[in-house]
């Protein structure tokens, strides 16, 4: 798939807010992966995909998690949770991407887990720091990810879990394992 | 063993320092033991012997979690953690203890874990919220531990794992699925 049909596919899926966010995180991610000398195409599609399911009512995400056979304890964390592992099954399915880097990148971008590979982490941390985000924090891991992704990743994980726990949200296992993981990497 | 018994042992091996904590601990566990009509006896005796290993050397400790087959992961988390479950194997050995509430107690007042009992819950916030200690948002636990257990428990965890995450440590999963677990009990 190229970089500009898959833009015009999210154009037609997604609200005006979210295609706009959506190209600040390709923005982003691009910029992360040049720094990097990550694959640039799998990060260009990673990045325009990544949330294709993210307007999907509730039903049709808690449906397609049942239907798709994705694990079935996600509908008991929270939904934000839903949208990554959605979008990746419907985007193998739809647009014949089998690039596991690619789906990898989809599925895990909210939750993240251990030990992901290089486009999982743009794509994580790209999600985390595209420029209207704004969260306490943020310039330390905007700096880190010029410099030391796996930190950055870190330093994303670690933020993201404390606020959750400031709001009494649960945390979804993998995020926790990965918190343990990228601590030592 | 009688609570007199106990408390001449743990007078002999910990420091003044650390048996003046216990003796508060002791002190908070009876009384939350009777505002949730906890059973005293059992909840005495954990109290007490809850911090027997806490003076042990790191190497000590190290070698009685390989000796004494409990989890090797222990030893890839934090070393605050090892002494609670090398206590309730000693205590339990040495002692002929053999009330798996007490011993349970013992052995999770530091991690905490999923589904404890009821002395295990009384330890565990007894530990926390002990006149001496000065932690953010302690008042709240306080509060807590005079109306509801599960929700002393479960601001307990959240703060302490907060507070740990702050500090950039490795957190044990005990501690992780028990914060999930009691969020919703």
């Amino acid at each position: 798939m190229k970089v500009n049909d898959a833009i015009d596919i999210i154009r037609n899926k997604l609200t005006s807010n979210r295609f706009e966010h959506t190209m600040r995180v390709y923005e982003e991610a691009v910029k992360i992966a040049k720094i990097f000398n990550g694959p640039i195409q799998q990060v260009e599609l990673a990045a325009i995909l990544h949330d294709y399911s993210k307007n999907d009512s509730e039903e049709d995400l808690r449906q397609a998690i049942i239907n798709d056979d994705l694990p079935e304890n996600l509908l008991h964390f929270n939904k934000e949770l839903w949208h990554g592992p959605v979008a990746a099954i419907k985007v193998r399915e739809k647009f014949n991407i089998k690039d596991n880097a690619i789906i990898d990148a989809i599925y895990y971008h909210t939750s993240a887990r251990a030990n992901m590979g290089m486009v999982e982490k743009i794509i994580y941390v790209a999600d985390y720091i595209e420029p209207q985000r704004n969260f306490p924090g943020l310039d330390e891991v905007r700096e880190l990810a010029t410099t030391d992704l796996d930190k950055a990743v870190f330093h994303t994980l670690r933020n993201t879990i404390i606020y959750l726990m400031k709001k009494n949200e649960k945390i979804y296992p993998d995020s926790f394992y990965a918190y343990n993981y990228y601590i030592s990497v």
